[in-house]
C-alpha cells in the first residue's frame, strides 16, 4: 500500500502515519517528494489488516491510501496461476471446450419444461438451465413455480440426462435447490448478498455468481471470495451485463470486463447474452462475440412459445433460432480453438 | 399501457396483440398511425396481469409496450396522497420536523458507543445509529460484534433514551435484530434481495429502506412495495448516493431522486451524507443540500476518533464537528420551515 | 407521437393537448382510460415539429410525450435499407470484406511514422491512421505535429498506398485535413460539436464519426444526421467504448450498442478496441469480440516502441502483437463469412 | 507520481523504469515490498512531463502509474487559496453574495425576451441569459435566433441594466458574441471542445464553463484550465448535471462534484437546475440544495408562456413560480450567510 499525505502534511503528521504502520507490524516506508510526501508500506496485508486503507484514508491529513495489491486471495490468479476446470456430470466449464447451457428462463409447465430441454439438447447444449425461484422487480409479477419447478427440472434432466442450473434466491430453499439442482446460481442482485454467499459458499455444488449490475471486476472477484474462503472452490463468473445511461438495451454486455476476469481469476467465466441484451436479435452477434473474446460458456434462454412466455419472452430465442445460432457457433468456436463441447464427448 | 407497433407490422399482426389484449379481460383501442400503429389498452392493470409487458414485447412485431402508470400501488401518492408519519418512540419522521439519526458506522466498543451516544444526543440527535452486522465487500474486513453489538446498542438506548437503528443483512439475524433495535435498516446491498424483503415485511418494526446504489427510483419504490404489501406499512426511504463514473466522491448523491421519490410516494424520504459521500469535508454541504431539497431525515456517521475506527472512518464526523453541523442545521431547518426535532418536543 | 396524460387530467385539459396537435395540421386521437388518458398523434411529424414534444411536455398536465418512430431520417434502415458502403481509393468499408485500419496513435516522426506504416500494410490493414492534431485532457500534454504530422502522413501514404484517415479537431486545421487525408475523423469529445459537423457535413471526403463516450445509440445516429443532411453522405460510425461505473478499463466496450447502430442505420460501423480498452492485453479478445459481432471495420493502434510512445502507449500493439493478432483475425473473420480486406483484391 | 510495478517484476525492469525517470531530470526512489516493488518520483512534473504516466503504463513490467499531484494548475487552490471573484457591471460571482442568473433558454422573440428579463429582474435577478445560438441533439430542432437574438439580448440589457450570459458554439460566431453578450457560455457538450476553449481563452470576457455531462471534476478543471492557461482568468464553473442510469430525471445533479469543485478550485460555481433535473417541479427543491451547498450562483430558465416554449419548456418556471422561489431563496440565502445580490447593492 502507497499512503499519500496532502500537501501541506508536517513532518509529525507523517509520523503518526508511520507509527499506526508500525503498530501493525508493518514497516513504512517514506519519499519526501517536492510537493508531497508518500509513505509505502512493506509486508503482507493479511486478513486482520484488511481495513487499513480505511483507517489511514480517515486521517485528516492523508489524502488517501492506493493499494498495491488485488483485495483477493483465492479468487486470483496469483493463488492459482492454471484455470479452475469445473466438472458436472461429465461436463467440464473452464476446460479447452465452449460449454452452452440453455433453456427457458422460467419453468412454467412440464410441457413447455420438456419440450425446450430436449431441444436444447438435440441443438447442442449439454448443462440446461431453468428458473423455479424467480426475482422479480414487482412484488406481483410471476415468482416461478417453486419447488415444484424444482421437481420438473429433476425430471428433464433424467430424461435428457442434461445436468440442471437454477438460481437460489432465499436460504431457506436452499436445501431444496441442492436436493434437485447440478449448479447452483447466484443472481445479479444477490451479488453481494453476503449471507447467502457465505451459505452457498458451505454447499457441495457448483455456484454461478453473477456479476453485480453495478459492481466493478474487483468486487465481483470479492463476492466469489466469500463463496472460495468458505471452501467452495467450484465457482463460476459470470457476465450478465452492467447497468448504463443507455437505454435501447436492457444491460450493457461488459466484454472488457469479462476479458479483465478472465486474465485477474482462474475462475472459469459464462457470459449471458440474454439478461445482457434483453432482446432476441441481440443474442446471436452478443453470443458469438463473448465466445471470440474468450469465454468458457454460454447461458441462453430458450423458449418454445416467447410470445406466450411469462418471463422474458423478448430476450428468449425460439426453438429454430437456437438452432441456427449453434450451427454458427460450431464454426465460430472452432475459428477461436475452443470446440465446442458435445454431450457424449 | 401503449403497445408500439413495429413499422412494418400486417393488420393480423395487430389483431394477434389486441386478442392477447382481450384475453386478459382488457381493451384494446388501436390507432392507425401514417408509420405506424399504436394500441392503448384500457382497463385496470391489476397484480396479475403485471407480466403483460413483457409478454407483449415478446411479439415479433411489436416494438416495444409502454407502460402509463407506475408499477407500485401501495408505494404511491395515489394510494395515500398525504404523508406517512412514522412514530418511533415519540419521534415523528415524516411529520413537519426534521429528525436527525446519529453515531458511529459500526459498534466498536462499549466505551465507543456510549461515548457518541451521549454526544449526539446532546447535540440535537434524537435516533442512534449502529451497525452490529456489517456488509463489506471483501470477507476478510471486520464485520461487526454481531448480538453482543445489538446489545451495546440496547444499553445505550436505555442510557440515551434514543430509540436506535441497525442494519438486518442476514434472514438468520431478523429475530435478534428486533428484540434490540427500534427501526430495522436494509442496506443498499440488499435493496432487491427480495427474500430479506418479504421477511422485514412482517416485522412489527419500521423500515428504512436504502436506495440500491444503481436502482432506479421505480426500482426503489417497487423494493418498498415489497415490504408494504406484506402488511408492514412503517417503511422509510433512504437516498444514499448512486454509483455514477466519477470517482472523486464515494457515491454520488441523488438530490434529483430523492425529491423525485418525495413526489411520487408519501413515504419519509432519509438522506444519508455520509455513505453519499465518502469524505468528511462533504458531509456538512450534503447534508445541508438534503434538507434544503426537503429530505425527512438525516442519517449521519459519527465518531470520537475517526482515524481509529474500524470502518469508514473517513466519513464519519468528529464529535465536534458534529455539533458545528448541528448548529447549522437547527438555522437552516427553520429556514425552510422543518425545524429540528428536539428529544423533549 | 403518444401524449401520456397526468392522472388527474381535467376533459379540458384533454382538449388543450389536442388543439395544440391540430394547430401542427396533424391529428390527435385520444384513448380514455380507467386511469388516464392519452393522445395519440397522427401524421407525419416532419422537421418543423421535431418541438413538438419538448412543447406538449411543458403542458403542465402533460405527463410525457413518447416518440413512436426513430429521431433520425438518412441515418436510418427506413430511409435506406440495404448498407451503405464507402469506398476510399479502392477499400470498401461497409461490403462484405472486413476492413482493418491501423498505425500510431499519433504522428511523433517520420521514421516511426514509416516503419508503423509499413508494418501495419505488410500484416494486412489496408488504412493507415495516425493523429496529426490529438486531443487531450491536459492543455500541458502533447497535442500532436499539426501541419507536419499531415504532410508525413501523406508521405506514408504515397510510399505505401495506403489511404490515410486522421482527426479534425478545430474547423481552423479542416481545409489542411482535407488536403492530406483520405478520411475525416470526428473525435468522442466532438461527437456533439454541432458546429463542426456541419462543416464535415460539406466536406468532399468521407467521415469517421466516433459515438460520444456518454451518447446514447440515438444521439449518435442523430449526430451522423447532421453530417448526412448536409449532403456528406459518406459517414460510417465508430463505437470506441462508453464510460462507466468501472474502473479497471479505459472505456467500456459496447458491443450491445454496435450490434443496435448495425441494426438501425445503414452506416458502416467501425470498432474501437485500443480506445475502449485502454490495454494492450484487452485489444486482442476485444478485437475478436467486435468481428464476431459484425463490425465492418477495426481501428487499431499500432506502435514499433510503445514504451516510448508519446501518446497511448500503454494500449498500442507492438508490431509483432498486431501480426499476431491479423493472422488470428484472418480465421475469425473468414468463420464469421467477413473475409479480410486484402489491399490488392 | 508513484510507479507500481507488476507482481514479477525483475530488477532490470524496475531499473529501466528508473533510466526513464532519470532521463527526465526526476529522482527515482524505489520501495521493495513483499510482493511488488513501487517507484516513488520525486521532483517538479512541469507541463514538458506530463505524457509521463502514460509512457510509464506503456511499460510491460509496470501495473500502473500513480499521480500524486492533481493535474490542473491555475485551476487548483494551490495556485490561489483564496476565491476568485468575477466583477460583471458591479455584479460580483464568488463573493459573499448569492447571485441569481434567469431568462429564457432560448430567445424567442422581442416580446417574449422583454417581458421574461424584466419580470426575472423585478423579482431579484442579476444576470439576465438567453440562449441565441442553441444546440440541440437533433439537426432539425430549433438551434435559435443566432445574430437577431443577440441583439434582442443587448436590447433587453439596455432595457434593465443586466448583464447578459449566453452560449457560443462555433468559433465564427465568437466575435458577434463578445459584441453583444457580457458573459460567454460554453455548454456542456462543448465542455471538451479545446480549439473553442482555448479561443475563448484569448477573449476579455468572463466564460462560464459548463461540465461535461459525463466529465469528472479533474478533467472539468482540466478544461477550466485550458482557458486560464490562455490568460482568461475570469472563469466560472457550472455543474449542470451528469449522466447517469436514472431516467426519471433529465440529468443528475451532482451535488457532491458541486461540493468538490468548490474545496478543489478557487474559481466560482454557478448550479444548473433547469438543465440539471429537466422537471419544472424539480427546480425548486435542488436549487435550494444547491444554495445550501455552497453554490456561488443559480441559472434558472424562466418563460412567461412554457407550454408555448420553442425550447425546454417542460424545465422553464413560469414567472410566478419564479417570484416564489425568489421568495424562498431569499431566507434560505441569509439563513446560510449567502445574502441575495441586489442589482442596486
Amino acid at each position: 500500500m502507497i499512503v499519500v499525505m496532502k500537501a501541506g502534511a508536517a513532518r509529525k503528521d507523517v509520523d503518526s502515519v508511520m507509527d499506526l504502520i508500525r503498530e501493525l507490524g508493518l514497516r513504512p516506508q517514506p519519499i519526501f517528494g517536492a510537493e508531497r510526501t508518500i509513505v509505502g508500506v512493506v509486508g503482507a496485508l493479511d486478513e486482520e489488516k484488511a481495513g487499513l486503507i480505511e483507517q489511514l484514508e480517515s486521517f485528516p491529513f492523508v489524502d488517501r491510501a492506493v493499494p498495491v495489491s488485488r483485495p483477493y486471495k483465492f479468487a486470483s490468479r496469483d493463488w492459482r496461476p492454471g484455470k479452475t476446470i469445473i466438472e458436472v456430470n461429465g461436463v467440464k466449464i473452464g476446460g479447452p471446450q465452449l460449454v452452452i447451457m440453455a433453456g427457458p428462463c422460467t419453468v412454467e409447465s412440464r410441457g413447455q419444461l420438456l419440450e425446450t430441454a430436449h431441444a436444447v439438447k438435440e441443438a447442442g447444449a449439454t448443462i440446461l438451465r431453468g428458473g423455479a425461484f424467480k426475482p422479480s422487480t414487482s412484488p406481483y409479477s410471476f415468482h416461478g413455480l417453486g419447488r415444484q419447478g424444482l421437481e420438473l427440472l429433476a425430471e428433464a434432466s433424467r430424461e435428457t440426462g442434461l445436468p440442471v442450473i437454477t438460481e437460489v434466491l432465499d436460504p431457506d430453499d436452499l436445501a431444496a435447490c441442492e436436493e434437485f439442482a447440478n449448479i447452483l446460481q447466484i443472481g445479479t442482485r444477490n451479488m453481494a448478498n453476503f449471507a447467502l454467499l457465505r451459505k452457498v459458499g458451505r454447499s457441495r455444488l457448483p455456484i454461478m455468481l453473477k456479476r453485480g449490475m453495478a459492481s466493478t471486476i474487483d468486487e465481483w472477484l470479492q463476492a466469489a471470495e466469500y463463496i472460495l474462503a468458505e471452501g467452495n472452490s467450484n465457482v463460476m463468473l459470470c457476465e450478465r451485463g452492467i447497468r448504463t445511461f443507455e437505454t435501447s438495451t436492457r444491460n450493457t454486455f461488459d466484454v472488457n470486463g469479462m476479458a479483465v476476469a478472465l486474465e485477474r481469476s482462474h475462475l472459469p467465466v459464462v457470459a449471458d447474452p440474454s439478461q445482457a441484451t434483453g432482446h432476441r436479435y441481440l443474442v446471436p452477434p452478443v453470443s458469438k462475440a463473448a465466445v471470440a473474446a474468450g469465454a468458457d460458456a454460454l447461458i441462453i434462454e430458450v423458449h418454445p412459445d416467447p410470445a406466450h412466455a411469462k418471463k422474458d419472452g423478448a430476450q428468449s430465442l425460439t426453438i429454430p433460432e437456437f438452432q441456427k445460432l449453434m450451427a454458427d457457433l460450431k464454426i465460430l468456436a472452432a475459428a477461436v480453438n475452443r470446440p465446442l463441447s458435445m454431450q457424449d464427448s
